[in-house]
C-alpha cells in the first residue's frame, strides 16, 4: 500500500517534495512490477494520458487551484464505469461487441473535474456477481497479504482493492451492491466506503441492481475515502473529516447473533480487540438484539430484490448468448427471471417497513459495528468448485448486504495487526448521514491505529 | 352544485352573512332530499359531529384564525381514506371484517387541522377499479346532469363528484390513480385536480397502485381545488391562485392523434369551442405529435405497472375469499398476478425514460390540453354487460391515465354549456409544477367562463 494519504500527497505536491509525474511513475512501476499483480489487476492502463496530465499539472502547478481537490492524485477505476471511447465490459466477455461509451460516467467525470489522474481500468467479478473476485477471462489478482499461498482478493471490486493495497494507485472508484466495495477492502487490508444510494449518481455505471447499487471509494484511510467521496457526491469535505475527534462518548451498537458469531478465529480476535480498544478510549459500546436481521434474510431468500433486477438487466444476453455467462451466474439469473412481480413488489414494501423498524431500534446509536466479513481471504484453490464458491461468496457478503438492504452508509476499516491476515470492521451509519459516519470513522480509525501499529 | 366558491363562503362567514352551522344544514338538506342521490352518494354521514363542530366554529368565530384556511367549509371524504374509528371499505364488502382505523389518514387529518367540516364518507367503484362508478353493494349515485335518464357518475370517485355537483358539500377529498378524480369530475360537470404523486402523502389511503396513486380534490372551481390542495400538500396558497392572470401569451400544446380523435360530438364541439375561445383571448395554441403516447400504451398493455401492484395489494383476499370480489376485477387481478418481476421492472424503467422524453418534447409548453374523457356520461343501463363495462371504463380513463403514467399534475375543468352534457378539458402541467398549473387553470377557467355562462 502507498503509505501516504491523499492529504499528505497534496501537501507534498504543494511543497514540491513530489511531482504529479512522480506519483504516476510510482504507480506505473508498481503495476509493471513483474513480481506483482499489475497485469491481473488492470484491464487497461492509461499510461500516456496519465503522464500527459501529470506533466500538465506539474507545469502549471494546478494543485494550487482550490477547485481541484484531488489534483495530481492517481486513482484507478473499476470496469463497471463508462469511460468515453472504451467498452464497459463489467468483467464479462459478453460485452465485446457493445459500442464504446460516448461519455464518461458521472462519477468518472467528477473525479476528472477534481484533477484526479486516472491510471487505468481494474478487473472485477464477472458482472459484479460474487464476493470472491475470481475472473477467468481477465485475470484474478492475488491478495497482496499472502501472495505466495495465492488467496482471493474478494469481490466484486477485486482489482480496485488490490490496486490500492499494492500501491498501484492512491484510491479507486468502485461500486457496491451487496459488499463489492467493503468485502475486497476488508480482505485486502484497506478501507472502503459505501454511501447512501442517492448520494452518488449512477449515470454511466453498468447496473447490478437498480434498487441496491451504490458508488464508493476504496483507499488507504477513512480520510482518503472522505476526500474522494466528497468529490463523488459533490459536497464540501466535512471540515472535521480532516481533523480528528475523540471516540469518547460515541454510542456504538454491536448486533447480537449471526453477524458476530461463527467468525474465523483471526476475525473474532481482531474484532474483540478493536471493541476493547474503543471501550478503553471511552466509546460506549452496547450489544443489542436486532430481529430485523432474520426478516431481511427471509425477504432476500424468497425471490428478493436484486435477482429479478439482474434478470431484467441481462435478459437479452440470456436469450441470445447464454454460453457467454458463467454457468453459476446463469443458473442464478434464470431463477431471478422466475420471480413474480407481486413478490418483488412485496419485497420492496417489506424493505421500507424494515428500514423504518431498524431506524426506530437503532436511532440512539452513532454507528452499528460488526466484522465486515466473518472470514479472512481463503485460498483461490479452495473456491474452485461451484458449491465451495457459492458458499464462500455468500459468507463473505453476509454482513455487508445488510447495509445495502437498509440503504445506509457503511465503512470497512482495517483492524488486523501488521502482516497478519487482513480483517475489516464495518461501521454502519444512519440513512443519509454519510458525512457523520465518515467523521466517526476517522475517529475510530485514529483510536485503533495506536493498537494496530 | 353549490354556486358559491370557498373564497366566497369564507367571506360570507366573516361578514356573518352565513354561519358554519347553516352551511352544514344546507349540505345535509341536499343529502336528505328524497328526490336526490344522498343515500347512494354517502356510505356514512357524520351529522352530529359536523353540527357540533359547526356550532363550535360559530361560537368562537374560529374562521378568524389564519391557521384554519378551510374553517367552516363542508367537505366529503372518499371511502378510500382512513377515518379513526371506522372501517375503510374502499367500496368493497370484502373489508367488513377489517379492524377500524386507529388514526385519520394524513390527508383527512390535514383537512381537519385546517378547520374543514367533514360531512361524510362517499361511495366509489369497488377498490377503485373502474372509471364507471357503479357500485352494486353501496349504491350508484346517478349523474346530477340527467337524473331522469339515469347516467353513470364516472369513477372511481363517484360519490365525491356527485356530492359536489349536487351541493351536498363544497368540495371532496378523493384519490386518482388513472383518472379517478378527473373522470367523474368531468362527467358530472365539476372541477378535479390530481397533483404530482409526491406532493400529497398517501399515509392511511387504501392503495390502488403503489406507483401511480395520488390524492386530490374535487370542487366547484379551480380556485376551490387550489384552496384544498394547498392544505393537503402543506403549502401556502400560491398568491395568484386567488387572483386571475390573463391567458394571453400562455403556450398551450394540443397532442395530435388519439387523445383528440374519435370524440363524442358533444365533446368534440365543446373542446373545439374552448380552444377557439382561448386562442381569441391570446393564448398560443399549437398542435404537436407525441409518439410517446404509443409507447405508454405498449408499456401499459404488456403487463404494466398497476396490475401486478393490484395483485400484491389484494393477494390475501384473492386466496381466501375470491367470491367477495367483482368477477370482472377478479379476472383482471389474477392476470396481474402472472406478471413477472423482470417485466414490471422494465416497465418502471421505460416509464422513467418516457417521462424524460416527454419532458424534453413538451418543456416549451405551459400546459398540454386534451378532453378529460372522449365521451359524455353514458346511461347506466348501457354498461351492464361486462364487455360494455370494460370497454367504456377504458374509454373514460384513456386520456386521464397519461398524466398518472407521466406523474404530472392535471386539472379537469368544465367546458360545456349550461344544462348541456358535462364535458371536461384536461390541463396537464409539468412534473412537480403543481402550483404553476393551478394558477394557469384559474386563468383558463376565467377565460372560458364568459363562454360558458
Amino acid at each position: 500500500m502507498q503509505t501516504k494519504t491523499i492529504a499528505q500527497l497534496i501537501h507534498d505536491l504543494h511543497t514540491h517534495a513530489v511531482s504529479a509525474r512522480h506519483l504516476v511513475e510510482q504507480a506505473l512501476s508498481r503495476i509493471d512490477d513483474t513480481a506483482g499483480e499489475g497485469t491481473r489487476t488492470f484491464m487497461t492502463i492509461w499510461r500516456d494520458r496519465a503522464r500527459d496530465l501529470a506533466d500538465h499539472i506539474d507545469r502549471h502547478e494546478l494543485w494550487r487551484d482550490e477547485r481541484l481537490p484531488l489534483c495530481g492524485i492517481p486513482l484507478s477505476v473499476k470496469d463497471v464505469f463508462d469511460v468515453a471511447g472504451e467498452i464497459t465490459r463489467a468483467g464479462s466477455i459478453a460485452r465485446e461487441d457493445q459500442p464504446v461509451a460516448t461519455a464518461d460516467a458521472e462519477a468518472v467525470s467528477r473525479l476528472r473535474n477534481a484533477g484526479a489522474i486516472l491510471i487505468g481500468r481494474t478487473t472485477m467479478s464477472e458482472f459484479a456477481f460474487s464476493g470472491i473476485g475470481l475472473n477467468h477471462h481477465f485475470g484474478t489478482p492475488r491478495n497482496p497479504w499472502d501472495r505466495l499461498t495465492g488467496r482471493i482478493p474478494g469481490g466484486s471490486s477485486s482489482g480496485s482493492a488490490v490496486s490500492v493495497a499494492d500501491g498501484m494507485c492512491t484510491g479507486s472508484l468502485a461500486s457496491d451492491t451487496g459488499g463489492s466495495v467493503r468485502a475486497p477492502a476488508a480482505l485486502c487490508g484497506v478501507t472502503g466506503f459505501k454511501p447512501t444510494a442517492s448520494r452518488v449518481l449512477l449515470d454511466g455505471v453498468f447496473p447490478r441492481s437498480y434498487s441496491l447499487d451504490t458508488v464508493g471509494p476504496i483507499a488507504g484511510t477513512v480520510t482518503c475515502c472522505a476526500y474522494i467521496n466528497a468529490v463523488l457526491s459533490a459536497r464540501r469535505l466535512a471540515p472535521s473529516a480532516a481533523s480528528v475527534e475523540a471516540v469518547e462518548g460515541l454510542r456504538l451498537g454491536v448486533i447480537e447473533g449471526d453477524p458476530v458469531e461463527n467468525l474465523a478465529p483471526e476475525v473474532a480476535q481482531a474484532f474483540s480487540a478493536a471493541l476493547s480498544r474503543l471501550s478503553q478510549k471511552g466509546a460506549r459500546l452496547s450489544s443489542f438484539a436486532m430481529p430485523e436481521i432474520e426478516k431481511i434474510r427471509r425477504v432476500t431468500s424468497s425471490g428478493g430484490i436484486s435477482p429479478p433486477e439482474a434478470f431484467a438487466i441481462h435478459r437479452d444476453l440470456i436469450a441470445t448468448r447464454p454460453d457467454l455467462i458463467d454457468p453459476i451466474f446463469l443458473a442464478r439469473l434464470r431463477k431471478g427471471g422466475e420471480v413474480r412481480a407481486a413478490d418483488y413488489i412485496d419485497a420492496l414494501r417489506q424493505r421500507s417497513a424494515i428500514m423504518a423498524d431498524v431506524h426506530a431500534r437503532t436511532q440512539s446509536f452513532d454507528a452499528i459495528l460488526m466484522p465486515t466479513c466473518p472470514v479472512v481471504a481463503p485460498q483461490i484453490s479452495d473456491v474452485q468448485h461451484p458449491e465451495e464458491f457459492e458458499a464462500m461468496s455468500t459468507l463473505i457478503l453476509q454482513n455487508c448486504g445488510f447495509a445495502n438492504f437498509l440503504d445506509r452508509p457503511a465503512l470497512s476499516v482495517p483492524i488486523h495487526q501488521p502482516a497478519a491476515a487482513p480483517v475489516g470492521m464495518m461501521l454502519i451509519g444512519q440513512h443519509g448521514h454519510d458525512d457523520e459516519l465518515l467523521r466517526l470513522g476517522v475517529s475510530v480509525e485514529a483510536a485503533l491505529s495506536g493498537h494496530r501499529l
